[in-house]
């Protein structure tokens, strides 16, 4: 489908506000998420239309010791007997639900499909956090004994800073971007500004990254309505479409790494969905980018194709990830302000998609957006999605 | 795509022997499967033309607290960058992951992709078993606090029983059925008889079942390889194809389920996918059912439309589930003989079904095999999958 993207289109997309849910279950979530998907749909929906489902959720079994599957959507939703298929991918959980449930429709099995992502990360002991058992009871082999996601993103910076001369402060400032951004959205878990002095004065998590260069622990969930584009107009005349759709490994194991420097798989994913979609890095408007860490969305710039390999610092300065800059990066506020439910976060990056290719999204609104990519990266660059939507069907005429 | 089928192709298929593998690590055991896939294709493959894989695993996180993700498959295969999904949906992990592959295949987007299913069940302490956790562990409100699956699969057999005047022993009899088909599989974890006094004297786990109505706690892996059907000859003379899947859903939380007698779920998965291949029942040669619990593969005979509802113990004692019986259920030994790592299962379904439609099955080989199923049941009827898979291609001229 080189240069054609896929018959997909989004045509409700919704999610509950981001925070510290502890009166909400996960049930409550899942419901609430759904209900803002319906009640997106311009035209109406009636939820027996939905003829299947995908759910991404991932830490379900590891951090709050459930068995998941697609019951964990079925039951609170009253589903059945329709197909929930649980897709479980990392930081790409959301975005691989979605092009799974986008590649069911581009073969004709169905016509109208929901995806839910959904993550209950805060009502736990700290004992059981994931921080905390990453470190203490994670049983892979290639995962050292002890080691967390801080100590293990922090070793990109020093390698980028060493290598290109980054300086501290390049990535300490898309901090300070990206609260100025989720201020304005209403669904953020943090709602407030940060300076850069703040960031570089905060609490050292492992250094050079401080807490402010890290996204918070969040409860959420989102939930996006797919359909075949031939019938997206019977629900609304202003659907989103999916462009294209990418994947990619790269070793767990950091001893195989080929570099500290750049995440390779989120290369290989972005011209996988770059080559569907027929698009250039330089055609995107705006793009959600997985800032678990500043460091992260630093490099993601490059790997991205947005500036040139080694000038992030130099291109972020320049005001290129601005809104108002060449490539708006995170006007959601990112992982970092508006919050990480794993599970939840790639399906809550087209949300913030939805609203910006219709021109809803309010003081964050993106002039022109056209063209928007979202990015998740799992893992220490372990696996990579990148999904491209635009305002218009790719093909003409097609729909 | 009613009656018509899927244009996807298995063009190999394999899998390590099942069994209780403490020498052998989940990274030996996805090698091991995938080498066998690669090796059972006809006119060869290289393992760069696959283009993209689907992990089925299951419970990495609650029995083994690792995090799984499709690194788990991409570390040891070196699939780098390749995309892998991780599927999870219970006991329909395996066949779930399937459905998604054959899904993309179906959109045009790959047309070599493999799937493997594997699950390391015995290597951790009793307390860590899943039957264990499920008991003490489990945080699901839907879930009864202390109750395992001999018990709620038990509540189906005293429902049956009362309900259609079902004997103990036409359950019993289907242990003595699967482990005499099972000692001729070299895959088998078990590959001895058992009598029906045997059965019925084994130790009580939840009457009216016994330990030898339950299927063993095992460790495997399996893994098929699918193609677009257009370039399935390049592979291989004899590739077997998919003309259906089916996957549906139930309620998890007991008190919402509207039958102890029946599995609702597997007649609607089963009615997509017969709808989707464009038969009936009757025209099935050979089935590998979900028989976690004997009951559980006598009540399937029903729900998938094998014998009339009620009628399953009449239809079992006039040989209609055996080895020239009128739908050979089983031949592989299922999960009772053959074992059960529940992400790797519904893959080693195909396995049987790859080597039953090309005549390879030996001495548990079904005459005239044309066409076959598969069926995973998950939870408690709460997640069904059916494939059914055909010795030529659906659509005639179609390949």
């Amino acid at each position: 489908m080189t240069g054609q993207g896929l018959p997909v289109a989004v045509v409700g997309a919704g999610m509950i506000d981001f925070g510290e849910l502890f009166d909400v279950s996960y049930d409550e979530m899942v419901v609430g998420a759904y209900r803002r998907a319906l009640s997106s749909v311009d035209k109406g929906i009636d939820d027996s239309q939905l003829e299947a489902a995908w759910l991404g959720t991932c830490f379900g079994e590891f951090i709050r010791r459930n068995v998941t599957t697609g019951a964990l959507l079925a039951d609170p939703l009253r589903f059945f007997p329709r197909p929930v298929t649980r897709v479980e991918n990392a930081c790409c959980t959301g975005s691989d639900a979605i092009r799974n449930a986008a590649f069911a429709i581009a073969a004709g099995i169905y016509d109208v499909v929901l995806v839910v992502g959904a993550e209950k990360m805060r009502d736990i002991p700290s004992r059981q956090s994931l921080v905390s058992q990453t470190a203490t009871v994670f049983h892979e082999w290639s995962h050292p004994r002890g080691t967390t996601a801080p100590n293990r993103f922090g070793q990109f910076a020093t390698a980028h800073m060493e290598k290109y001369g980054t300086r501290r402060e390049d990535f300490a400032e898309i901090a300070v971007k990206n609260h100025a951004n989720g201020k304005h959205n209403p669904h953020s878990h943090f709602k407030f500004d940060v300076s850069l002095e703040q960031v570089l004065n905060s609490a050292p998590i492992s250094w050079p990254l401080t807490l402010l260069d890290a996204c918070p622990t969040t409860d959420g969930a989102a939930a996006v309505i797919l359909t075949h584009e031939r019938i997206a107009a019977s629900f609304t005349d202003r659907p989103i479409y999916l462009w294209g759709t990418g994947l990619a490994t790269d070793p767990m194991f950091s001893g195989w790494k080929s570099s500290y420097t750049e995440f390779p798989a989120t290369a290989s994913a972005a011209q996988q969905a770059y080559s569907m979609a027929g698009i250039k890095p330089q055609d995107i408007d705006f793009a959600e980018l997985h800032d678990c860490f500043t460091i992260t969305e630093l490099i993601t710039y490059e790997d991205l194709g947005f500036c040139e390999k080694g000038k992030a610092g130099a291109w972020r300065a320049s005001g290129g990830p601005y809104i108002g800059g060449q490539i708006a990066c995170n006007t959601s506020g990112g992982l970092k302000a508006k919050g990480h439910p794993v599970g939840a976060t790639g399906v809550a990056q087209v949300v913030e998609a939805w609203e910006q290719l219709r021109g809803e999204a309010g003081a964050r609104q993106v002039e022109n957006a056209d063209i928007g990519l979202t990015h998740n990266l799992g893992g220490i660059g372990t696996i990579v999605s990148v999904n491209i939507y635009g305002r218009e069907p790719r093909r003409q005429g097609r729909a």
